[in-house]
């Protein structure tokens, strides 16, 4: 199973940031070379890098980024911060991007080696514990739904080209694919940047797991069905009452499952939760352009002028999650 | 308001069908001439000629074509009756098309003018009862909702080029516009394949209606933030126990609508209703071709050879759906 690829997403290397461009997966695997503050805030924005956890390593080796163009180009102290802060404001959604940026930015007095290592760091932590959080959410979904191959529903992508590593949701169902626990997967193309047919679609071919796509309205009609014995899926934000933030799309599953009886299980790092935030309502929900749903790539699907509502994450209520896995515990809101 | 085009979507000329090809909105407007039961046949499997009350309309015309194939090519009474089959199972989910098909072909031994006779009352009958239909739904939903504009969700495309006339849901919307009771409207995009941005933006536009497109993924957490008053849906098969047949990503929305404590509204003609059929259950549902899910609009959205679940329909448990307007009544499942 040619997963290498998969192992690396984003990196340091001399000085600057590479990272696969998600934005032309999967027809063409390219790296990218980010090697300033400004060419980092564009792949932010234009999804190039994109993925709750993922933002929060690429935040980080951001604020690295940062201070090497600093010392290139001689900023004062005050363009520093104003760069950095550039950096923690490009997606408003995921709180790990901010987290990871004012946790690195916080070394800048120690130096460049320091800010360097504590990126590295964060790095390669986001490595460990998506391998971690799989196992336990394998492991909570066996007992959940007895020792059987499971057909498993998710969202989005939350693999390797979100997190690193194995992954959030899709490393649970890598960790389920190795236990022998897993029928196949049901994905969600994920409109309107299709996520799911792009991105999940691929990392699921790399690892040679069956998967069949699904419209995002076909999703909760399937698991009414009896297609699917469980939903999977990451977050962008956790609030401190249980809501979760993540791609919209997420909330019907979450409403599908409740009333099919099956576990709703949502994936995420200890940095995916905010304990700032108190609910849902508070979760601040980005809104994207309207062209994104007008049009796929290029090609209009609408008459011209035509408007579109596109919030890119919905918010599910924490009565509607069965657990939240994280690489530390089983949260049940 | 210029809505004279949507006078004219499907209709019988010199003995042919004209139709316009709804594969080819919004971008360009063009009216097919169809002159033999193959062409029919095929624009119905294409969806140039889609929405349940105009295939049962289509069927109709089309008996009336076939009978005059048949004189012109001497076919003899077993050919024209297979030919008239494949009409009937052109599409398996709407009951409009077989019953209509059915009805008509009942007057064949009458001969031919009464065949035409009896399809294009057939025809003007469709407009009617979608007139009768819409002001009975808004009034249902201005009983419901109070006197106040409304913000009604919808999805697919249920206007003229699905009805005739004003429509089902869209023309239950088109009635409220007319009585001052009506917001604006959200309209799902419609994955796979986008007759909400195609058909539905486009009949709103030619009426003048304001309204707003949205991934499939986000119409349930729209309506759970409260940007939607009802929501008001077509159906292509109702079951005699009230569970509905409908366009894929229907039952998500019935499932939002439902926690939301707003109504959930099915408005489609009598013909729609299929006593026959005991449940949702026993409803065929048309597994469509995988590539409608793999590709956007011809171009492809997912690594080659990708597999795809792609129902064209779900079932809405009758227990969710607040009532089933007709031309002749409010049934309330």
């Amino acid at each position: 199973m040619g997963s290498d690829v998969l192992d690396d997403v984003i990196g340091w290397r001399d000085g600057h940031i590479i990272a696969i461009d998600q934005t032309a997966l999967p027809h063409r695997l390219s790296v990218l070379r980010l090697t300033t503050v400004d060419q980092l805030v564009d792949a932010i924005t234009r999804l190039v890098v994109r993925g709750a956890p993922l933002l929060g390593v690429a935040g980080a080796l951001g604020v690295a980024l940062a201070v090497r163009q600093a010392e290139r180009e001689g900023w004062d102290a005050g363009r520093l911060d104003a760069e950095v802060k550039r950096i923690a404001d490009a997606r408003p959604t995921a709180v790990n991007l901010r987290r990871e940026v004012l946790a690195v930015a916080a070394r800048v007095p120690d130096g460049a080696d320091a800010v360097e290592a504590a990126a590295r760091a964060v790095h390669d932590t986001a490595i460990e514990v998506s391998k971690r959080l799989s196992e336990r959410g394998a492991a909570f979904l066996v007992e959940q739904c007895g020792p059987r191959p499971l057909k498993v529903h998710t969202h989005c992508n939350t693999g390797a080209l979100a997190c690193l590593g194995w992954g959030s949701a899709l490393g649970v169902i890598r960790a389920l694919r190795d236990r022998g626990a897993l029928a196949h997967v049901i994905a969600d193309e994920t409109r309107p940047l299709l996520q799911g047919s792009r991105l999940t679609a691929w990392e699921l071919d790399q690892l040679g797991i069956e998967h069949y796509l699904a419209a995002d309205g076909a999703g909760p009609f399937l698991i009414s069905q009896g297609h699917t014995d469980a939903v999977v899926v990451g977050a962008d934000r956790v609030a401190a009452n249980g809501d979760v933030a993540n791609k919209i799309g997420t909330y019907s599953l979450a409403l599908a499952a409740h009333r099919a009886g099956i576990p709703f299980v949502v994936s995420a790092p200890e940095s995916t939760i905010d304990e700032a935030t108190a609910s849902g309502a508070d979760i601040p929900l980005e809104l994207r352009a309207e062209a994104e749903v007008t049009s796929f790539q290029g090609v209009p699907a609408a008459p011209a002028g035509s408007r579109a509502l596109n919030y890119a994450f919905d918010v599910t209520p924490a009565d509607l999650v069965t657990a939240i896995v994280t690489e530390d515990r089983v949260i049940r809101p």
